[in-house]
């Protein structure tokens, strides 16, 4: 690594970075400094992303590798019911980069970040034998004076999720759209009483609402809705091995946020949700310290978290 | 990578983190939660560090590549009159590590975290087929109600240099303490216009501050704190070639604080210090904008900065 690139990627950043009134100090110093509220929770989220692992970037390019490592952090955010205020982008670039693949993955982030007015307020780049690396770190705050937590379900809550779920190999892992703008609505209609994002996938990530909030779940499959990428991709995912609900369940990196709530919250947010992301009811919070779900005949069957499968590297 | 052995690593992080009462949410939720002052600046730092970069692991062991990624954090909110909140550790780990070598990463970061009251409240796990990956984000707050920045150096501030400097490459580089408690003191007794910590070496970091500040310096070389580990290296760093206080302007990695101050807090600031960690004025701010040292034969020279140079990798 020589010094003088590396500046220079630093200052070409610094230009583009954009501001904030909650960032009174951006790029050049030791540390950024951000004016936060001290009736809201100051919320951080951070994702390391590596080349290999979660993203292959001579397949998707370092644009949508640098979009997706903001992108995840933002979802996070939402998933908190929280905006964003500032984020943190730590990159180790393979030595044989140029420069112009290094603006392209920073053209990602930067765009993003512009989108939902969370200028990179700091980072760090440098160059290495390894291969790519991206870490984000966000800051940002609670919507309300408290932040949605994954312990907080309470027994007769309905579950609800954001968008459609599964496929989100063929493309979405990397061009999902952050939540922000969903997690802002609901709050303005309703409090929900536990939230999560879905990064591991439904079984999984409802199964940490569980775990956290000491409750159970009854599903109804035929309530879980599927995204058209399974069906649409049916000859590559098998669909005669795994049936297409099972990709909404299990498949992971959907980025849809999956929340619950009273009846009779969601009856308000029901009635007056406006935005084009449609709001699912999937099923209930029960007592029973257990995930089933109840097949389109009845049947009822324990659902076992799919875990996080890795996909590439 | 696998889900358990992945989990189990965040569950003994997230037992040995501690807590705080700025931090009303840790480890354990998709972000962590924060109680932040609106009446000081909130600061955030953050660093990657890259085996056969910034350390060799198998060299130093990965107790003290845990410790740097989080020491180096630490002493840039020292620079910043900062003190600190929360630290978030990302890390990829080599998948031919077994688990006693993670524990002893997290117990480097863990046990300086402890130090410094600065919890573990997030972070993110991964293993891959490359090598060591670290990155920390610290989030702190200012002492007093604005940070000290680069920017800020008064024509006629004196130039002020905790510690000794230089042959950090000995050892230094991975245990040196962040000067955190410099600051502090610091701040009770005067207020400096400028500071930074010295990471890339004097003759790099002062020209970050001039350079912010508009203004000039003229250094004393004969006041120049040469660190013992100079000469006491003195074979390997090859004196003949390069004297003793060339090490001093140049090394990097010495993590010492650099700050400027009028002469009047210079003299309150000498004349009160009480830690063990020395305070040694080694120059002046001047207008002129460029950077001169005089030598003990009252020789002036211009002070090209040196430049941070990797030594490994």
């Amino acid at each position: 690594m020589t010094l003088r690139p590396e500046f220079a990627l630093i200052e070409r950043i610094q230009k583009a970075a954009g501001g904030s009134s909650r960032v009174p100090l951006g790029i050049g110093d030791d540390a950024a400094g951000l004016a936060c509220r001290d009736d809201r929770e100051t919320l951080v989220a951070t994702d390391m992303l590596l080349d290999g692992v979660h993203f292959v970037v001579e397949e998707c390019g370092p644009y949508w590798a640098g979009r997706k490592a903001l992108a995840v952090n933002l979802s996070d955010l939402a998933a908190m019911g929280g905006r964003c205020m500032a984020s943190f982008v730590s990159i180790a670039i393979p030595r044989n980069w140029n420069a112009r693949e290094a603006d392209e993955l920073m053209r990602g982030v930067l765009e993003l970040a512009a989108k939902w007015d969370c200028p990179v307020a700091g980072g760090d780049t440098n160059s290495w034998d390894g291969r790519l690396v991206i870490n984000v770190a966000v800051v940002g705050e609670s919507i309300e004076a408290t932040s949605i937590r994954r312990a907080g379900a309470q027994v007769g809550d309905v579950i609800v999720v954001s968008g459609a779920l599964g496929g989100s190999i063929y493309g979405r892992h990397l061009m999902f759209e952050p939540r922000l703008d969903v997690a802002l609505q609901l709050l303005k209609l309703a409090r929900p009483n536990s939230m999560i994002d879905l990064s591991d996938g439904l079984s999984s990530d409802l199964w940490h609402i569980l775990k956290a909030s000491h409750v159970g779940a009854v599903l109804e499959q035929k309530l879980i809705p599927v995204h058209e990428d399974v069906r649409h991709h049916a000859d590559v995912v098998n669909l005669s091995s795994q049936p297409a609900f099972a990709h909404a369940l299990h498949d992971g990196e959907d980025f849809e946020l999956l929340f619950t709530l009273s009846a009779a919250q969601w009856e308000t947010l029901r009635q007056n949700w406006k935005l084009p992301i449609a709001l699912t009811k999937i099923g209930m919070i029960v007592s029973e310290e257990a995930c089933r779900i109840v097949s389109e005949t009845g049947e009822s069957k324990e659902l076992v978290p799919g875990g996080y499968v890795h996909r590439f590297g």
